[in-house]
């Protein structure tokens, strides 16, 4: 009954949590490197390739783990906790996993289930709604792509795209999946930011590059009923999970550094930097807004799940519920992490500035994520939740 | 099978959620009277014993409702959307019957808690820590209490007192159940305080007060056992589910005041003013706050409620579990209410300061209930399990 | 050369500060209970009547003291931190002969100085640029105001008034200074509020009341020169000097507290709560948020008074830098002082919630006031000077 | 009448604005690319000998330019916004030479400012009293100073040092004037750490250095009266000019980013990102808090001129009042140049975390060196001497 073939670590659910834990371990011996040189982590994608986590939001039926998104988002988080580049790909991964089902016919996501499950196929993103420079024709039984494209995280060393583009008549929003070898793709290697630096995000252009009709994902097509409006949804939530992931990730090597290396102020009156009493009303605080984070994240994914499980009979206001669970997460999510990530400083001192630390990749990374869109606009979705009773319109943001 | 006389709304525990709703209704109709002029709720705490309420938390084969934790603080928290004096009463009487339950042998709570579900007991407070002034003398086969006492809540139109005092030899704090109308007790009509004004938390006096050997609370005594200790984190989930209940009334007043009354300010370049980006703003903070509160209070009960339940088996660390989850939940709700309460009137505008509307009584009752004990220390508390893995030390507080 | 009647505490200039300290302390004695009862305080209104300071805006060559703005202001503040309804009162009263001074011709304000002077005239609010209520009707060689108002600060207990109505024809606001007693008006005792309690704030209503030509402010008439566009600008000094008094006033009511009743937590570690760290860090913030709304006021001050002192010279850009100083002290009084009066609880602890000692009332008068206009707009024009360089548009309310 | 070389810029103190202004220009134009590589400017260090304002805080009879301490703390001010490194060093060469001035007697500082002026000498810094490792060793008529020193700002490329020692027998600080060239100082270029990266904070080895008694600042000595505890002042303000001359920078690019290449939301409602309400709201808080910091901490350089101009008759008190200034406003510049180099990326959204513009380094400069001492500390002198009225006890860093 093992699905999977024999170099992938994971042959039970119950594997799945040890296995991100031990691969998270390995990212972190190299994390500080690799945020240095930035580039593709072609050697840690492999290993998550070869882990078979590939396949976890992928069913049984089809050669998957079948799990669960508290699952998927689990392991998002344990990858943040180490390496938020990896986090980000990987949860990528899975929500373009998750497009081709939303977005697609049974057909189509049956199919590629299958295949990535058998092939241990990375998915990577070219689908960014709110570029408008690549144009889509339709030709004869087939569509053209061609244009420029940004934010293209994770398309290096993939081997499926979900690419978008504008329908050259329409004006609409048009979504594919395509192989990431296909003529007349070029990735560049160009995304060199302050944070997120291995995650590839950079841009690509597309030269008439033909899709084939069976790859466009018109049925349902994007954002088309409350069921498949459930995708941004993933998205938030993936990005949620990887604030938490770096904010305790942040925490514990703060309190590593604080029990270890740092001094007590000489005003102090204590022994020990643990028993200042600043110092613990920071962790104090950090413990708060992270326990905080935790339920409101474990309540949204609980939300999705049970949407999840509904599909096709997703009401417009179950969507709503979960909609207004996963902005909620989502504002707390930028707000904490990019408060703890600021402020292990002042719990760890002045020596732990030493860029061997590299201890401001926390805030980098977060401060880079968080600005996917923008925060304000969630807590407006939450004021007018609260005040008018109006879920957010479904859109590729919320 | 029906255990309450015939004057009591409930019947089934499914009857409780509904009962209280109703109460809570009646007493926000004098809620802003009763504000004003303070004193004793004599008729709503009638009301509350006729409804059965008092036997919310008194298991089934004593009389009682056998209700859970949660249904307990979740009729605090309703009745605090209207008026948290008779919340804090109510919760009051709860927590006292714990205290019995608690710090008393099985004869003991076992008869208190049959009398009180029969007769309608109201308990009320005479336990105050760290007021060291009311002190007690063992005599022959009975205990003398004598000397003052401060914050005695609810203990005005109670039927049964929980009161402490130090020996006078040992310096140990002693603990008994007397009756309210015992010969000696005199409970003075004097608290006037700027907020939970109908909480009679006044001051006492108790001259040669005799006590029963019998109604000692020597076995196993305060704070004794793991599970003995679960009383101060049951008296702080009583303020917690007042925060949050006065937090969300408090929203809702201010909700309906911004739809139907506040005007759009002349600058903002909307309608109304529901459509106010800054306003809207303010609305999702507040719905930030309550739901991430409303979840660190859910875990708190969820994990009181399974100490509860092992009772004399719970462990120091399980005890220390329900602490931590107790002391977050508290910090927030201290934050959160403090910040809605005063916040309100950013989203209702300069009308909304007029005395009818005693807007500013949410504000007084939950600054007055907040300093029950220092927050800062409570954060402390959190600082030290954060960065030291140590529980906070069992005492009345914490 | 003494320009005061005998009746006068004042002589000089230099007079001032010591003058407004001793009335102050009187105010304090009665603060309390005055807050308690609300209405008109006749007896301290008259003290101030018989202080001089009534004139301390008005040149010596009329009669007056000839004081500048800074003086002016540190009246008003003086007066807030014993008692803000007595500051409002007063403050409102220079800056309604400053009404006069920008919105009339010279003979009107050099008539209505001396009479001021001469007789310790009050001036009391009955313009209300956002209440379009009164309607004015020009008649042959006199103008007949019409109808209802709010907000009218001051009004009763006051020789004269400032009154504003809408043109019936042209929509335009007409101002005018008029006697209280004058004909027709009635000024209702029906300002019953959470905090500013004694400034009569409430409505009235004008039926046929007649306003002699002589008596119209049409020459500049109002906000129709940027000197004349300094009315505004004065009134939100009046309200920061207002925040500013009542911060101080509470904090040093909170530090008395702190040093003579409030205990050390037991588990602080200290033996006085002056040396409790969390103590000293609220504290610590106290200062740091006082010091620096003192020198914004400063700084706005210092504007203001060089803008006044150029008088019909003034230029718009020279009135913007004014207005955004103004603006800049304005929000920083306003989350100053709400900060402060809230937290003073946190220095004081539970007891000082008793009623006696009314703590409350410094949030309350703040909270009430800061209401005038919503901070969030004025939190907007700085935002708007500083990513746009553009002063604030001149209006009632900046 | 030109007391400088021809090679100076500067022949007046006019002069000192738009030279700063012109180097810090130059300093712009490769601060991201020096950011990225670390080490000694050596070329911009040059460029600042050259200017003269090297001399800028030494009295014309000795050949500078008899700035004034706002002059001085002006250019910090100027070059930290454009490069916080060069800021540092700059500002630190002022400080060392008001170490001699402070701690020496006049037949040393008047040498010293001499040959300065004369050869532009640039002082660094080797003076670290919380760091103990580096003894020094009484002989018969000189001192031998051996051991390691970290945090040695701008040490390397200087050509005079300030180094402190603890004396071998009495465990007091010694304090000494050397040429850094001297035999047994050698000088690490270890220091890279995630901020102010050209700064070489490194640290350094002295090997048997022989001091000449003469070179011993032993009168009056450090901290010995209350004028010479002027000289952590000096050094606090020396920070906060840095903190606010990054905040502004950060601000001023921010607003270029915001108006030339941010984007409006698609849900804004506006077409410009710079009318966007949020974002507008962010801009206002940055001017609130950037004005609230340039007065608090122009108020601080006034009283520390006072201070500095009543030299050796300045009495323990004013130094109090001065100290007192000095914290406030380095509190409010670490609060401020933390949280407006945390929010830039708010208001220009994703594109601005691209490694080309580095807008992170702002925050990678002042998160680094707001640990110099803990600010927790600095809020606690605040609230001793708001609740005690004591001034912060003189150390060297307070």
């Amino acid at each position: 009954m093992n699905v999977f073939n024999q170099n992938h670590s994971i042959r039970s659910l119950s594997n799945v949590i040890p296995v991100a834990q031990s691969l998270a371990q390995q990212f972190a011996q190299t994390a500080i490197e690799r945020d240095k040189v930035g580039g593709t982590p072609k050697h840690e994608r492999d290993l998550i390739r070869q882990s078979g986590l590939l396949s976890l939001s992928i069913p049984e039926q089809f050669g998957g783990l079948s799990g669960q998104w508290q699952d998927i988002f689990n392991v998002v988080k344990i990858f943040a906790q180490a390496d938020s580049s990896l986090a980000h790909v990987f949860g990528f991964h899975h929500l373009l996993l998750a497009t081709v089902r939303l977005f697609g016919n049974s057909q189509q996501w049956q199919r590629w289930y299958q295949l990535t499950a058998e092939k241990s196929w990375f998915w990577g993103n070219a689908l960014n709604p709110l570029d408008k420079r690549t144009v889509v024709k339709k030709q004869d039984d087939w569509y053209e792509f061609s244009g420029k494209k940004s934010f293209c995280s994770g398309a290096l060393d993939s081997e499926m795209l979900i690419a978008s583009g504008v329908d050259e008549k329409t004006g609409n929003l048009l979504i594919a999946a395509v192989p990431t070898s296909r003529s007349g793709i070029t990735l560049y290697h160009d995304w060199d930011n302050i944070g997120q630096r291995q995650t590839d995000s950079g841009s690509s252009i597309f030269e008439r590059v033909r899709v084939e009709i069976k790859d466009m994902l018109l049925d349902p097509g994007p954002l088309s009923t409350p069921f498949s409006t459930l995708r941004p949804l993933i998205a938030q939530l993936v990005f949620v999970n990887m604030f938490l992931g770096v904010s305790e990730g942040a925490m514990l090597e703060a309190k590593r550094y604080t029990k270890t290396e740092s001094r007590a102020w000489f005003l102090s009156g204590v022994e020990h930097a643990d028993q200042d009493p600043y110092i613990l009303r920071h962790y104090g605080e950090f413990w708060l807004e992270l326990e905080a984070l935790r339920l409101l994240n474990k309540n949204a994914i609980t939300k999705l799940q049970e949407a999840w499980d509904l599909a096709e009979n997703l009401t417009e206001q179950q969507r709503g519920e979960v909609a207004i669970a996963v902005a909620t997460a989502k504002v707390a999510a930028t707000r904490t992490s990019l408060d703890i990530t600021n402020r292990i400083f002042e719990v760890t001192g002045a020596r732990a500035t030493q860029a061997s630390l590299r201890f401001d990749r926390f805030w980098r990374n977060v401060r880079t994520q968080t600005l996917h869109d923008p925060v304000e606009y969630k807590l407006q979705d939450l004021g007018i939740w609260a005040l008018n009773d109006l879920y957010p319109k479904a859109s590729f943001y919320s």
